[in-house]
């Protein structure tokens, strides 16, 4: 029990408390203090006080406050961080080459004993493992002939009606006749892809984008061109208008909502002029939400498609693996018949009941407070091992950092490096059409925070440092 | 017990019985007679005797042995109508045009109140329902995060391997490291044929080939030659032969073994002949083994595959998902990734368990002999209420028939008149991509043989008869 001294008020004692505890090192950068509540028990003192006195602490920037998640000691190291700028691309329609890449990571960080700083994975420890085997089993055991027949488009009802539920959260009025399931984010895309272009035809891209849609796009013959972006904000929308006056775009594929992999989000004022810049030259929308659920800041960002009234948008969930195509539903679930035909039935049940039941929403604000603290760790640690120029960015949610490295280094070489230490990492070049990013790497967060990463992280600073990774080596 | 009269054997006794109960109806077309132990005991007869009555009565034509699944009454009306001829098909390669059709007939297959003779699926009477259904239950419970991991190609190695086990059966000696495994035979195929071709390329098809598959060529931009089919051997390789001197062929897709809907079986010499035929323009073989397992010939055919050393064949299974692409290995991998990117983990597991322990060959044997009776039934039935310029398949293997039915009548008007009466059927012209087989149609027999079925096929056989379904109508 602590009683007020002349000098100093009750909450600022609690406050010196806390600081001690920082100074001394009891409390790290990154770790989360105990809640409001718990601190009330602790210092015995009433909720006021406890929140005025971390409220005092963030002031004086000691702590940082996530919401959903509580707050946590700040890292001063991170401060003096930059975030990269604007991104800078070419205006010509590049045919993709990425391929060769992507097997590589996919290969390389599912290797046991490899580091998986690369494929952006969340950790199993982060999965809601034994609910969802659970469910499964049950379904399995009550769902009889239904959950082995064929599960043609637009797919499992149940899922469906779950989904049109949610998008109430995301700003949507969506009914589970708008919604088809498919087989994953993946085949969501690449339906949305064909119905709306035809080999040849030019897709505006963010840049850096996801490698995976990239390598999407090369297969299907389509070409790109790539719109810079802003690591907070998102398409650069002034570069879109001037591409869409300058040639023919069959669609705009986006990730509005925390980019993969700068994390950025668009703005619902960007949102809007997207959709009108858009509709200046009927060109649709492909909107992949995959990160909208990992939200760290106040709340669920809109998509795009919730501004639409035109049926313009496709727009393609993740886990879920739903998509909702607008006016091209009829084209895509023709589509899905060719290309996959039916979706396995069970787990998409599953699903369903896990919604249903009020599990996914348990999961993704324990997901989202795992992430948070992820990125928050991966930030600090790579602000101590990497050099004091490097630039990385604050995702406002998703659980990648991006990473730019000084000029002179080459990310590839820097890959080939670490990958030689067991330790696995994104490329800039893999997110670029173009091969733009040569000095930039993509970290994954999405296992959870150990000494193992710490070393890993360390490791990786001092290849920077080393002159093996620089452009030019001295032999 | 019998005892041998002096003017007839004992056997001849025992056929004379069996023959009564025949001929006054106890025993009835499509009937299975007791097995041959059952035989010896209901007549007090040696095993020696009974078989050799009943091979007196298949001599006679009374009764007819299906392998491995015993002797049946046949039907006498069956012994009238004829086969299908070779197909004609025009040289020119065309652009399909199947697509709304399909989306149509299951639409309409799968509608409660619906006979279901037009989509070929299996009734879930006929499907391991509760047993695969306690292995996912158990496989889920057990699996955990790994049941829940992206499960990305080649995919699940249990599965894998069990296939290959398999593979021995079929002739071939595939090991876990050829195989990939799929969303379905769907994605199997959709893969391949991205593997080999490009938008504008020709792909020589069987006619009639399955309508999915055409309106997958369709949906890739890919173009069609068609080439003649026998109804018991399979591809002309005649017409074949002429098709890959005169144009430039990407590939050649064929079911070899069971062709739907024709059911024809390829003999060993025509596969080893089809790829001499391919291989002097070195064009690949996209092999769909789907219906391998449902023979009923005395053995599991061979797949062409088998016979190649070249890796020019890819081959699709089913129920298995999976897909041996020969030297198209990694482009089919690579495709994989930007097409579905992962398959369902717990249902690969399940069919590997579900193998493992025998289960899937029990269930295959049972299949085998249901599917049997089925077509047995219905071709009865058929004979029975159709007029009899017919002219019906007798299919080595698969679950359906394939009808040609008077010149004159339209099986598009058929289709329609008998939905409007609750059932649906196949009309030929979907299995063509130039609309052939005007006056053809496909029935599914994946169905247990119930009164609604006769009733069904007796509607139809009277809507045949009637003036309404004449391409020229009467007014």
């Amino acid at each position: 029990m602590l009683v007020a001294s002349p000098i100093e008020t009750l909450y600022e004692q609690v406050a010196g408390k806390v600081e001690k505890l920082i100074r001394s090192g009891v409390l790290r950068p990154g770790d989360r203090l105990p809640s409001v509540r718990r601190a009330c028990a602790q210092h015995g003192v009433s909720l006021t006080t406890a929140v005025q006195a971390y409220l005092s602490l963030e002031n004086r920037g000691l702590i940082v406050a996530r919401p959903k998640s509580g707050f946590f000691v700040r890292s001063q190291l991170l401060d003096s961080v930059r975030e990269p700028a604007r991104s800078q691309t070419g205006s010509a329609a590049r045919h993709v080459a990425v391929g060769s890449l992507q097997s590589r990571l996919f290969d390389e960080s599912g290797k046991p004993g490899v580091v998986p700083l690369g494929a952006a994975y969340p950790g199993t420890e982060n999965l809601p493992v034994k609910k969802l085997s659970l469910i499964m089993a049950a379904v399995a055991r009550r769902t009889g002939a239904r959950g082995l027949a064929y599960d043609l488009p637009p797919g499992a009802e149940p899922l469906r009606r779950q989904l049109a539920r949610r998008s109430l959260d995301w700003g949507g009025s969506l009914t589970a006749d708008d919604l088809i399931t498919t087989c994953g984010g993946t085949e969501a895309l690449a339906l949305c892809l064909r119905a709306v272009a035809r080999p040849g035809d030019v897709i505006a891209v963010e840049s850096p984008s996801y490698f995976g849609t990239l390598q999407q796009i090369e297969e299907l013959g389509l070409k790109v061109v790539e719109i810079p972006m802003h690591p907070r904000d998102g398409l650069d929308l002034a570069a879109l208008a001037r591409a869409v006056k300058t040639r023919r775009l069959a669609a705009c594929l986006a990730v509005p909502n925390f980019n993969n992999p700068l994390g950025s989000l668009m703005p619902d004022e960007n949102k809007r002029q997207l959709l009108e810049i858009l509709a200046t030259r009927r060109i649709p929308l492909i909107e992949d939400d995959i990160n909208g659920e990992l939200y760290q800041t106040d709340r669920r960002p809109r998509t795009v498609q919730s501004f639409d009234r035109t049926g313009s948008v496709l727009l393609c969930g993740s886990f879920s693996k739903t998509l909702a195509p607008g006016r091209y539903y009829e084209k895509v679930k023709s589509l899905k018949l060719t290309s996959t035909l039916a979706t396995a039935t069970l787990p998409q049940l599953a699903i369903a009941e896990f919604m249903a039941n009020g599990g996914y929403d348990r999961h993704l604000r324990a997901l989202r407070r795992a992430f948070a603290t992820q990125l928050q760790r991966m930030s600090e640690a790579v602000a101590e091992a990497f050099p004091a120029e490097i630039k990385v960015t604050r995702p406002g949610g998703g659980f990648v950092l991006w990473i730019e490295l000084p000029a002179n280094i080459s990310a590839m070489k820097l890959h080939d490096l670490a990958l030689a230490r067991n330790i696995s990492l994104a490329p800039g070049p893999m997110f670029s059409a173009t091969q733009q990013f040569p000095n930039f790497i993509r970290l994954n967060c999405g296992h959870p925070w150990t000494p193992r990463l710490a070393r890993a992280v360390a490791t990786l600073g001092g290849l920077v440092r080393s002159p093996d990774a620089a452009t030019v080596s001295v032999h």
